[in-house]
């Protein structure tokens, strides 16, 4: 279709991405990724290439852009260790947007971060600069979470059909009403797996006005600095850990090595347990964490300590890399970090759809995480 | 969308089906449905409620329409056994209809039935009545197949996507490309087990031409005649078998009792095995019949006799209806007849497709059964 849009916003408000700076959002978005949101080192490479290859990647304000221009969300679908193993095409972001361009008639202004967490951090930058559009700094959940109607999009009212999801070998689905979000994430989720476990998926273009009131804020900006800040630490031969704690409010609940791991593919998801027994300071104590792709539910002797949609994290206590889910390995020597999520995931109608009980917890209360030097 | 098309036949030329035509359908698309494509009673009574209701069922003979008019084929996608234990909402198929209308921006000319085995000979009906358009006289199977890609358009080029699935509930996925019939198999397969096991699914549409040249031909003629001949048989006590095997060509290869039943769900299919101890001509025998949906593989004393594409038929043999594989019960005493399918299912591309291979059976080889009174 012929390209007739008034751009929605001043160039001069992009901040246009470096190499230095997508190294810097591996180590963010791996930390925020809670053990999910697929392996961002592979997204890493995709990203890479596309620079390499003179595409720009741009990030905007949500307050730099019009009201009315259009935003569409874009993220991975599939089971993360299905990623590590089949490396993807590239193109498929692309093939989303201009599969959703033809079933609007619209020319899309913005590209939206479904999940800064993991590899879907990476995967709006790549769709965005084949596309010649920027990416909104901002994200749909803060963090990783395993299922589509998780973000706070869906949560606080927009629908995410018509969506449009494109896998490497050229299939193209468009799910163009589901009559809930629900509905929506098992169709899809159910058709990721017949077509081999991973694609793109991109949902209903969304006014820059609702992305800017209900998406989590400036959530490319905190990752880079919070992948920079880790990257420094390390090179400096300061504590990783305590460097996570301090930028993101959380504080260090473990340090263990992997007693004992169970992780099996469910219907299109990494789900098992992970069980831990502590050294350094918390020698003779056991833990446990809970996975559906992400690091859900962390019991301390069997108690739990802290609950999704908290975020849980996973360190190599050695290097100060995240590790993801599908990474873990027995014997691993871990550092497991708490961090409170944002406020927009802690209201009543957020926890019906990302507390403890949706993701079949029901006996588990979610306990908010008090922030650093603060009781629970 | 303005209907602006010209008609692409003479109204003269239709066949307005009567209730009693519906109840002979009932017979003789169970029948054909070789156990499966859905149970045919149940597709009756959707039939009958929309005839009630002032919706004419016209059936076209392929030869009486012009060749570029637009066919669309529909059926129900999803494991019979789900069928038997929820009924459909019943404007599914209408539901597709408009999508796909929508979807390409023409209007349909007439709707053509993917499989006349089973309810899915019922459902074409009800989806044009309530579109006010004719079914064309033909259909793309001859019998039952469990699969989409089972049928003489997709064996002989045509490609069936875009295709508009749509449910109950009232969600409507589009496959609008698939780079395989068996991907668009795979899913749309998946799909459904997602939207609870059953759904009507329209594949994209062709002209008139293609379809006259690759359909199985006068499915509906012969689907009431033969169910017209054995409800007549019931009537004057004559032999059901008999009937059904001179007019089909068919034989009569066992008579037994059902003395052990494995049967199950596995992604969305319903799967099993039957075994047969025989009685009347057929003392001291054993026999078995293998099942993905529909019957596939008969072995007498382990030894295969007859197998797929050819029809394997089960009727019970004290009232001569056909036995769909979700009504098979332990201790159950049929008879299994043997028909010879239509030869567009027997050339090398077809048996590619249908052939005992293409279900699993790469050792058997489709060995076609002769017509009555000839050798094998």
């Amino acid at each position: 279709m012929p390209d007739t849009r008034e751009l929605t916003y001043d160039p001069a408000d992009l901040w246009e991405l470096t190499l230095d700076d997508l190294e810097a959002l591996e180590v963010g978005a791996g930390i925020l990724g809670t053990g999910g949101g697929g392996n961002p080192y592979q997204g890493k490479l995709l990203t890479r290439e596309a620079m390499k290859a003179g595409h720009k990647m741009t990030i905007l304000s949500t307050d730099k852009i019009a009201d009315d221009a259009l935003c569409m969300s874009i993220g991975g679908i599939g089971a993360p260790v299905v990623g590590t193993e089949r490396i993807r095409e590239g193109r498929e972001g692309l093939r989303c947007l201009q599969g959703m361009e033809e079933l609007t008639g619209r020319k899309m202004d913005a590209i939206v971060c479904e999940e800064i967490g993991g590899a879907n951090s990476m995967n709006p930058l790549v769709t965005a600069a084949l596309g010649g559009l920027p990416v909104l700094d901002c994200d749909g959940m803060g963090r990783a979470f395993p299922e589509m109607q998780m973000t706070t999009f869906s949560i606080y009212g927009h629908s995410s059909t018509p969506s449009v999801m494109c896998d490497l070998h050229g299939n193209r689905v468009v799910f163009q009403h589901a009559v809930t979000e629900v509905f929506h994430e098992r169709m899809a989720r159910a058709c990721v797996v017949a077509q081999g476990g991973a694609a793109m998926l991109a949902t209903a273009p969304m006014p820059a006005s609702f992305v800017r009131q209900n998406a989590i804020p400036q959530s490319y900006t905190k990752a880079i600095r919070l992948g920079r800040a880790v990257l420094d630490a390390r090179r400096n031969g300061d504590d990783p850990v305590a460097t996570v704690c301090a930028l993101e409010g959380g504080r260090h609940v473990f340090t263990g090595k992997i007693t004992d791991l169970k992780r099996h593919l469910r219907g299109g998801f990494a789900v098992g347990d992970l069980e831990l027994g502590g050294f350094d300071g918390f020698q003779g104590q056991t833990a446990s964490i809970a996975i559906q792709n992400e690091f859900l539910i962390f019991r301390r002797e069997g108690e739990v300590e802290v609950t999704v949609p908290d975020l849980i994290i996973v360190l190599d206590v050695d290097t100060g890399y995240p590790i993801t889910t599908e990474m873990l390995r027995y014997g691993q020597r871990i550092a497991v970090l708490a961090v409170p999520c944002h406020d927009l995931l802690r209201s009543a109608r957020a926890l019906d759809v990302v507390g403890p009980a949706a993701f079949g917890y029901p006996e588990i209360p979610f306990a908010p995480l008090a922030p650093l030097g603060q009781a629970a």
